[in-house]
């Protein structure tokens, strides 16, 4: 079964790329390919539109854990949509690398690790547990863009 | 003299792998391998029976620096630890490449650097001045899982 | 036009070592090469003579947005002046691959890819589109050393 089958047997689509908020400009790609290595910018919550999802702000006050957990998903979706525009097939992926999870963390909160397993379950769900598997870290920001909860960046490998 | 050596000439052990607080669920692995990279998960400082270390808390309140310095030096064995696990023996390691320290921080607490020297002095001291070089950033986090005051991930590279 | 005719054409000079604040030591190189991978360690904004560029605090309190804007500006140079040091010329880097922009942010303060476009339209100035092209994450931090208002690190690719 393909990925692009997994996610429709999950009822999931990815998202269209982000809708910038008025005035931000970031001359930047979302993936960058380099040999078998692909680069991938820091990406936040979207909705199928391409708009950031809500709510917004900080995980422990605004946000809660559990928001915060379907916004690391969403988060992974719209990773996933930015590297299915830029390699033409999500199966190119040979295997995950890395993934640097970020937290928008209000005083108080530490269960970083929690938030963040919105990405890998969804990922390891998607690619199963060895081509999935990334090296991972999950820790707390004192601002993110826009005023996203989550912030991801990472690294995958391509099939040779 | 291997590595193993040094680490029994200056005492050190490396501790068991992380016994994760109550509820804590991590999918993913502590060190992937891929082609000759290594890639580090986020560590946090053990004890030799792989619980977390204490003092938790910001470093610059509960946590002083001294006390931050020795936690970055436990979390440089947590990670020879998950390496020698991983790879079955130290001496595999031909270079250090990337290290990316973070510091859970108080307000106000701006000697990063200081901390995370805790680690880099005991990779050189193991792997001498050229094996054990690395590029590296010493920042400032918001939060951190578990309270932990140092996080540290990085990529070591393989002999071929 | 070569990098080095682009700076100048710019009035831009490339600054020297940083010159660390006193009893800081950083035990670690600016910029790591292995193979055709050029590690790049996080740096903060320099004036030409390699001390800290000033406003130093956080972006949203005692920096502001433009001023921070240059220090991203600033950083740039600043690690083109580590990457000319170790590679002899910045012709040798083929491309940009990955940077991680960190500001030092003020509670509220949301507008991290504005301050790291500093750096990010400087490197796309004297590299060009393609050249200069990097996937990048803009994030806030709780602390940065010695209290810069930014710090990027990232990784460049030699030309084979």
């Amino acid at each position: 079964m393909s990925i692009e089958d997994r996610l429709h047997a999950l009822g999931l689509q990815l998202p269209a790329p982000l809708q910038l908020p008025a005035g931000a400009k970031l001359p930047f790609p979302w993936v960058l390919v380099r040999g078998s290595r692909v680069l991938v910018s820091g990406h936040g919550p979207t909705l199928s539109d391409g708009t950031l999802a809500t709510p917004l702000g900080k995980v422990g006050a605004e946000v809660s854990p559990e928001q915060a957990y379907q916004a690391a998903r969403l988060t992974a979706l719209a990773i996933l949509g930015s590297l299915a525009r830029e390699l033409g097939s999500l199966e190119r992926i040979a295997a995950w690398v890395r993934v640097f999870g970020m937290v928008n963390t209000a005083p108080g909160f530490d269960r970083q690790p929690a938030v963040i397993n919105g990405f890998s379950d969804l990922i390891i769900e998607l690619f199963g547990p060895e081509r999935g598997a990334h090296a991972r870290s999950a820790v707390g920001m004192a601002g993110l863009p826009f005023g996203i909860p989550v912030e991801i960046e990472g690294e995958v490998e391509l099939a040779s």
